[in-house]
């Protein structure tokens, strides 16, 4: 689940809460749930008496957070909340969210969870026309095409530019009168509602964040809804008829906590699935030990030991006070430093043939290199097994997985892959055994899944990256999609 | 493994290294395989052509070296370490080690992990002959005997003062030209001794760093042996020949890293094999899971799942991003930010009856708050089932359990403490399945385990502490020495 | 020359060089010279190779550059630079400048000094009109004006944006191919050119500045002059025909540094002359001794002593190192910590008759500290003397003069005024004075001075502050201008 | 006064309030006044119901106290504190006093001011009796004597240890129960005490910390004498009846406030008297305008100016904003850095023949990037008149001059340096025109100043640095004793 021994990287986790007078202290904590979408910068505003106040900056909630006044600052009853992760390297202050606008007319506060695939032509088109921007994040493309909308209200304002921007999303918004929560067309990103006990409505990225502060689950907001907050409750309009469901798989796979639900499944529970499914599809005899690669794969090593019946052991262990500060090595001791986080646990793997399942292979570099240890501390063979499909497209949508050349799956054959990491052996779910163990029922493409990092079928279009993405595709993707 | 969640901590972990041009960066590294032993602070003297530098500071290894300058100022190819847990809440500056001394004379860096009995009358008598103390470690106490010590070398001075001081220890010191291990009389407290394929000789509490820094296990420094390391190469000596082996249970049970081997025996393997007994000893036939509490009961708990057959799940999951920087919340949301550490999956343990595993109860509040979370997220039953015996007396030896009112189990028996955290059921694994599990071979009382804590028998004596401790007793630990 | 002891704040400080390899260490020291015009924000933005790249923060310019690798970071042979004060106690992050904005044919910096009197109005205009404004600084409004404008070159954008803006201002802004330098039509703010001794052209708020760097000064920029600075070298322009004379005489009296030169007038030189006036003006015959209050007095002063033979002594020393991060003590000891910044030196003052030279009083709160710490030294008579015309109006063009209630002299006479501060007498400087004692030549109102806060006077209108300023007029204000 | 510009630099100042409320708060104001004697640590000791309790640092004594909180934790009614130039270099955090010990029989603070010349030679006789020391600060020396004092009571200890420190040095000691002040046999270094209007007793370095915080000043301690302070009030006894009066000359010259006094004499006045004598001395009949350094020299070239009837004028201007924290220039722009802390004022120097006041010359550095500044500035001739005589020894009693080649007057003839730091003319307060101009009035040689820097006749003797002092005379230094 969480992402800091490979290269993938969600994009954002969105939090909102309206009603309760520890608005700004429970965003603190349903953010807190939320951190494993992003690490890079987090912030909150709160709104009291109709005046919206902000504080966010550079690093972990707790570190943005570090003394009770900054929150206790953001009175109010209501609050929106984000934790970000950067994809374009572009980690400065200026892009930590929510932004908060004061106009003339109107206080206004935005986050946003995703990516836009029209994002670099719509900000083109506006600053030909004179709109200046200050962030290099999308999100600020849609504060834009509002405030340029010729609509009456600003709901159909809102509702007009959702309708503009193109990709995965999910935006939450907050003036000093309403809250508003929105999904793409796709629902490719998520989006919940719950409910506090005293009325307060809650919205977040994932289950878990609901259930720490204690609230209900509502229902989820779904392709093309816009949840509207205010003092008469809550209300769901749509903003667009034009829908698909195609909620991202690598949600389930690696990004959402175990403990949350995603359109009704539990991503546990997915995940252990996973990992049976995949020890039926590539069962391994005679091994001695499975294990897992903390913390993400835990799940699917269990799943797997129990399905294939040999024992489940912690094999590999995380260390886990190496954060974000650890510092670089000299050159000499890189290779060391790179083993910090993850050790082999020598009494465990010595003398076995071991099991190794893992969640997903990106770029090869992290499964090389815990073969690496597995057989530096004695394991006889290691056999690799992936619990999901070959990751072999980049994605678009708001996961870091943007440039085809990195995925070694769209270089590379399963045998190469093989003989490249270091493995004894080594198998991938299919792309059926995960659409069945995740298990959702829509009847739609994949029963309601956006499989595109396996299949090259990207639901909502291409539109700014297709000309690059076209240009670079390889020959093993190329043929792929002939195959397919 | 690590000890977030509960009242129990370790008191420090030291490491040592002679002979490598990257000493204080090897240093480094080891001391982060150890950070689990203490998150207080954190330090490294180095010495480089017959002069000693040190830099240490509260917080994280990882925290007091932001700067990759500040480890290349400790040049030089020794270089000892330590990281600090304090027991007392002398939580300063000046507590933080190694020590390091400039005499006219000779240079000299010291470290210590334990806790001395008798500290405080040879303290009293130190300072009344007008010695003067500028901490208030234990740690400063060797010094001062070395220093007054009559002998003529400074070996035989350090061994006279190793015989003065009583309790469970280990120190590393270094001069300009010796580097020394010594370990207390029962050896209470580990110390083991490594190589690296260069030849450096390394000293860690733990095996877990020999590994990570790739230096091959040569021995354990045994009770009452002082190891020495120079031109040389590497002596071992007896300062004391009145031993007797009586290793800590707690480092197995609780402490130590799983992949770390205590005496040649793994801690993950120990603590697996203990969770396997206490499915022998006490049996849930219908329970639906087994469910660890991260992340020291784990091992635990997929051996009581293992030995009975009932499915392990992930029920509980912690929070890794709530470090020790999160804020308090105000008071009506404090048990809300008890809650952020460690969340139940409602998707797992929802309609379902439970045993949760865990490895002891000291307070018995963390457990009680467990059992609550678990049912407020849907578990029909909890069936607690804790990996140790009861701890019923303190601990003098290093580990921070030192006041008998504290302990759940010297105040309730056990039907008392199951209702007190609202189980359903709760057992305790015996004495006689700890030991065994363990499986240590001693030809002395407990196999050469250290049971104190289980059992009220001090093998090092109590000393200064003694009368306290008698002043204190509870009538559950009378009534219990007295029917042992 | 400083502005700690009083509520007398200038707003900021602009520098620029174009063409030197150490264009932002230059820029660096520039602003150091120039860092009594603001304390609260520093930045600086180079450009290298088409790129252009900021750094900025909150603090003194010491503070935000702490480490030499951030300087270094901004390579290139050309940057502008900023030091900030506020004055609406928007004291935030987004409004440290320069300000940076990427567009996708262009990227652009700014820096500004000074007040538009019209900015509100123009921005609400921009935001009717769909523009976002991401800072409460008035600088953003320029960039929107030349976003917006149709012109076919960016030199007649920035002229046309240049004429709608109204009010005291100096703007630096560069591009990857020029650099400008723009004055209001009144020269109510400075800004200098210098010229390196290897060709580089450098802009400056003040001449100490291009001093500081080693360069020679070339001119002044004019009322209504925009300059021009890229590979061709320096061109002035003419922006606009409408222009007067009036350059801010507050600059003489306090904020510019004595080093200084404003249109050819040496600081130092017109403080010294304004003092000798006023003992021509205010003699004092049977003192002891004239004392200046530091900083900003002593060159007052010591003209009035040389005028008068009284002997010149330092009665008052400044604690240089109470800084901003000097603590708020308790409200009992509040008194206390006001006077940590000045010490009356009692082996100079006591049983004397002082004369007391000022340059100026706006509150009086100061003033009346000053004669209490005196006396309470011991001094027999304090006769205050001050250096410039009372303070009556208002100023809107740059000074932190804006709330009349606040001007002691527009409630009070100078009598009023006398005993309210407790000095035995008070005296003023007459605007006659003042002028001629500054000296300049131009054939304008006021010999080319802005006198707008002695007589209400206001060279370039009031426009948005109109209002506001008459409904909140004193008598002693009407009268006056009725008197005038 | 303040040591910024030049190589000479106080050692310390001490602090301490015995039976005020808010002592720890006016202690805090206390330093801010003597933080001119050092700024590289600072620290307080507060004592509240027996409890002594401490918060010290690197750094201003406004950065040490950033937080209201940290000296609101520091409660009681007593206090001591410390401001810390380190000579050596050990510009280290356990340097920072004051110290504070905690004895099984008592607690005890100390701070001190000054420099023990047989410090080597007790620490390493305590050493070898098995004494460890901390710190490397003489200060340390002191308590150890104390401890192993066989006398009876606290008060007889410390007069037997005061005995036994030679040197120059101010101690002041806090327990439970007392308060203690002391001074060396010779007096070298100052200490005063003061009452508050609520009769509690204060004592600090210098009469301007009384001042500062509202105290009358009540006696000096003089040369041999102990001050105890406790409930019974104020004793003051004799340690020792071997003692002569050699106050610091360099205190007047350089060290001390301007509004403090010394023994009487005000530190303004000696200096402007200094500068007074010294017109007389060496007068400039053709110069156009005198010229002080700031800020030490300002009293002096006042002095000098109403002497001659020369004008006093502003030529060089000091930035207050070039702090500790300014970063340090690339090779090719160091002068640069160098000039930023002073500047001339060229709009005063240009085309004058101009007298420069200084107040000494240390390694003729400073002086000659001065003249230089002025000459590049315009001036036609730059004369330089230092206001006190050369300085030919270094000092070892608390003043940081302490190596002979480093004093430019120990190398160079007058003609030589005036030359080497390129004035048109250069001259020195005569010996008898310093001791005349300060007119003390004591029975004793140079009538009570201590006169080393000058002459090398040092009152306290040598010891440990009396070898290394006669292998490194210089040939001008024997000679110069030779004709002595």
């Amino acid at each position: 689940m969480f992402a800091e021994t490979k290269s993938l990287n969600e994009e954002c986790g969105v939090f909102g809460i309206w009603g309760d007078p520890s608005a700004s202290q429970l965003t603190y904590f349903g953010l807190h749930s939320l951190q494993h979408r992003g690490q890079e910068g987090a912030g909150i505003v709160s709104c009291d008496k109709g005046k919206l106040m902000v504080h966010r900056n550079l690093g972990l909630i707790s570190e943005v957070f570090k003394n009770l006044d900054d929150l206790k600052r953001l009175s109010g009853d209501r609050a929106i909340g984000h934790v970000r992760y950067s994809t374009s390297g572009q980690n400065s202050i200026e892009n930590v969210q929510p932004f908060l606008y004061h106009f003339y007319d109107l206080d206004i506060a935005i986050c946003h969870n995703g990516n836009l695939v029209n994002a670099k032509s719509l900000r083109r088109n506006l600053e030909e026309d004179g709109a200046i921007f200050h962030s290099t994040s999308d999100t600020e493309v849609l504060i834009h095409l509002i405030r340029r909308s010729q609509k009456g209200t600003l709901i159909d304002k809102i509702k007009e530019s959702l309708n503009l921007v193109k990709g995965g999303f999910t935006y939450v918004l907050m003036t000093e009168e309403k809250m508003f929560g929105a999904v793409d067309a796709n629902s490719l990103r998520p989006l919940v509602i719950g409910k506090m006990p005293n009325g307060a409505y809650v919205m977040a990225s994932e289950t878990c964040a609901i259930d720490t502060i204690g609230a209900e689950f509502v229902r989820n907001i779904n392709a093309g809804e816009l949840a509207i907050i205010d003092v008469d409750g809550l209300t769901i309009e749509k903003y667009t008829e034009d829908t698909t469901i195609s909620i991202a798989a690598m949600e389930y796979i690696y990004f959402a906590r175990p403990d949350s639900n995603i359109a009704g499944v539990n991503v546990h529970t997915a995940r252990k699935t996973m990992g049976k499914r995949l020890a039926i599809e590539s069962p391994m005899i005679n091994a001695d030990i499975v294990i897992g690669v903390p913390n993400s794969s835990l799940s699917a090593a269990s799943g797997f030991a129990e399905e294939s019946g040999i024992p489940y052991e912690m094999g590999l262990i995380k260390n886990q006070y190496v954060g974000r500060t650890f510092i670089q090595p000299t050159q000499e001791l890189r290779e060391l430093g790179a083993k910090m986080k993850l050790s082999a646990v020598k009494g465990v793997v010595q003398g076995k043939i071991v099991v190794m399942v893992d969640d997903s292979i990106v770029r090869g570099t992290t499964s090389s290199r815990i073969v690496t240890l597995l057989k530096e501390a004695g394991a006889k063979e290691v056999h690799v097994r992936i619990a999901s499909p070959p990751l072999m497209y980049p994605s678009f949508y708001g996961i870091d997985i943007s440039k085809s050349a990195e995925l070694i799956a769209a270089r590379m054959t399963i045998p190469q892959i093989c003989e490249s990491i270091g493995a004894d052996s080594l198998s991938f779910l299919s792309q059926e055994g995960l659409i069945e163990s995740i298990g959702l029922k829509f009847d739609m493409p994949y029963s309601g899944l956006c499989m595109d990092s396996f299949n090259g079928d990207y639901p909502a279009g291409l539109y700014d990256y297709e000309e690059d993405y076209l240009n670079n595709m390889t020959e093993i993707q190329k043929e792929n999609l002939r195959g397919g």
